[in-house]
């Protein structure tokens, strides 16, 4: 099998597992009970707090455990959007138009109970511009929330200038980087952001476990409520196999962090030539160079995006449309809308997002199986005629 | 080390380890990806799912997973409130003075949001009467939430009568059971429950996992926003280790549900009748027989719990005060005081909650290490004082 699905999800490594193993059915204790076993748990808690924290620059006691990066993006929107409302501070937010479901639904809803949001542009390289940003911004507004680098097209966007900017204005500042943290350099006080979201299953820990930087200071109105855990924004008994699983993966990106992003930068750009070398009418989506290391995203003409994500798994090559969200949806993706895919149903998207663990050898194979592929699919697709230009003008505005 | 705190947390069993492992490297795929390795991971949830609904005579499509009883008592509280308000069926919402944090909170919250909530009282013997629940029902009325089996003392509410009297005023009724399913029948059609709380921790599954049950029909607002998993209710990639994990430990505990019951209420009753034999002015907390078959939770007058837990640790037994979520806090049990027990920084609870691994050598242990250990505490007490009545009038009235 050849993985390349890791924006959607990533294997434990074995390294985290083993760590995480004892606590399963040895040191199993609930950390909010004071005797020895109950400690013995709340120190692995906290140590594991310790290296969360550090891969991104923050204070210990700036992170709290979540059941991941969804949590962490409700805790934060609402609990920004309730707080700062109820004070008086205002009713307006900003985001960018590829966020996240778990940002883009909360915003929507938040809508529904009389805050105004401001979708973001992103044009077709998948970046918001800072005029607009600057523009956008009014007395009333209270939080920013644009994501570090997004999860189907891996563009960038420039958070340490909305963040300086933000600051500027005195308005809250979160980044969603959930597929950024562990994958390049994050750090909470040159992005002058206020919070920020973690998943642990996108960097090779366990699912089920997040965490959030809230940066001193800062206050929220909870969304959850019970016995008072993770101070008091995420109640419920610590998930502590969880946590120590986060922890080791957020030690072992920090520590392997260059060597990886230029392991996979080299990867990645091989695909990318690879495949719009030997396959015509092959575009990439989002900007070529201000994206992931490990983010790939094509676009073919004339044929649909699951097709080849079920012919490349035929050939055991794991592979994707978008996010893995909205892939059994089969919804036309907003993140594809939002680059200018006016009619995204009639393009095949595919992405390949590369982790670490793959290998050059991988990479030949994915080249070489793709271009007969596409081939195939053509000849059978009723839209596809290489001799019209019918796609020249469709996907005109989008090719980068 | 002899554990005895399995209303705390209890460790994973080896058996739903084992099931769990492949999800953890091998199967490690997104259940919301349509590809063989994620196909893969929402077959394993879906057997889960299963099992789940299996242990509560459920259909599987009445369940969602969450990330804990907090979750799924949040899930209940406010998606059932907000949406029956806002539909204008009322305000008026009916729990008990003994919920756990998860109820009590949530409640609170909505009492300073507009509703209004009635605490019904449960007496010396720790359950609610079914006259006073008549009583509080009203038009306004829209939602009952009353647990299954106390946390703490481990009684045992007349949910059977509750949800007949809550059908019959066309209220939904909501119970938390966290705490019995696995070790009584808890059956929903029996109870004519719309919703229930489970927890995967206290019966031998992983942490942060758990689940939800929703009569068919039952329509919810939700408080979490994102991906669409679970009916919408809990978004964010689904934790199929956990969830794996949950659905074993259900299997198991339906599996053998009968023959633990019986072995745990012996030993229980052996613990109780071998401590209050042997140490003068101790008694029960809550009522003898009508509380869980593991659940001991005893009161020795002059001393404080604390320092018995503490004391027991150091001999390697794990014992509680009360729950875990109030017990680094060292504030006063609710469910303490709801049973009368004005002065509870004057007693000394001691919970021990048994499991089907703890033997008959380590109650007879139990037994042997408590007295020393209270004569030790009470020689130490400054008010303690055999001889003078005081206690016996501040106890008399919970000495059931």
């Amino acid at each position: 099998m050849i993985y390349m699905d890791h924006s959607a999800t990533t294997p434990v490594r074995e390294e985290v597992f083993e760590i995480m193993k004892p606590y399963f059915t040895r040191s199993f204790g609930n950390a909010s009970t004071f005797y020895s076993l109950g400690r013995e748990a709340k120190e692995a808690m906290e140590n594991a707090r310790e290296n969360v924290a550090s891969i991104i620059g923050a204070n210990k006691d700036e992170i709290i455990f979540t059941s991941g990066g969804t949590e962490s993006d409700n805790i934060t929107i609402q609990g920004i959007a309730y707080k700062l409302n109820e004070m008086g501070k205002g009713n307006h937010i900003i985001t960018s138009s590829i966020e996240h479901p778990a940002v883009m639904e909360t915003c929507a809803v938040l809508e529904k109970k009389g805050f105004e949001v401001t979708y973001l542009p992103v044009y077709e390289e998948g970046i918001v511009k800072i005029e607009d940003l600057k523009n956008a911004i009014k007395e009333e507004t209270i939080l920013i929330t644009i994501m570090h680098a997004n999860n189907e097209i891996g563009t960038l966007q420039p958070v340490n200038e909305i963040g300086k900017i933000a600051k500027e204005n005195k308005i809250k500042f979160h980044t969603d980087a959930v597929q950024s943290v562990g994958k390049i350099p994050v750090d909470v006080n040159e992005m002058n952001v206020d919070l920020l979201s973690i998943s642990s299953h996108k960097i090779y820990g366990p699912k089920g476990i997040g965490a959030l930087y809230i940066k001193k200071g800062t206050r929220l109105q909870p969304i959850l409520f019970g016995g008072g855990q993770e101070k008091d924004l995420s109640p419920g008994t610590e998930n502590i196999v969880g946590i120590v699983g986060l922890g080791e993966a957020c030690r072992l990106a920090k520590e392997e962090l260059e060597k990886n992003i230029s392991y996979v930068t080299n990867l990645r750009d091989k695909l990318i030539d690879g495949v719009l070398n030997s396959v015509e009418k092959s575009y990439i989506n989002g900007d070529k160079n201000k994206r992931l290391p490990g983010n790939v995203n094509f676009r073919f003409t004339g044929i649909e995006g699951e097709s080849i994500v079920l012919m490349l798994d035929a050939k055991g090559i794991t592979s994707s449309t978008g996010s893995a969200c909205s892939s059994t949806k089969l919804t036309a993706s907003h993140v594809l809308k939002a680059i200018g895919l006016e009619n995204v149903d009639s393009h095949g998207s595919l992405r390949l997002t590369i982790g670490p663990e793959n290998t050059e050898e991988e990479v030949k194979t994915v080249i070489k199986e793709i271009p007969p592929i596409i081939e195939k699919l053509r000849s059978l697709s009723s839209i596809w005629n290489k001799d019209e230009s019918i796609w020249e003008n469709n996907t005109k505005s989008c090719d980068i």
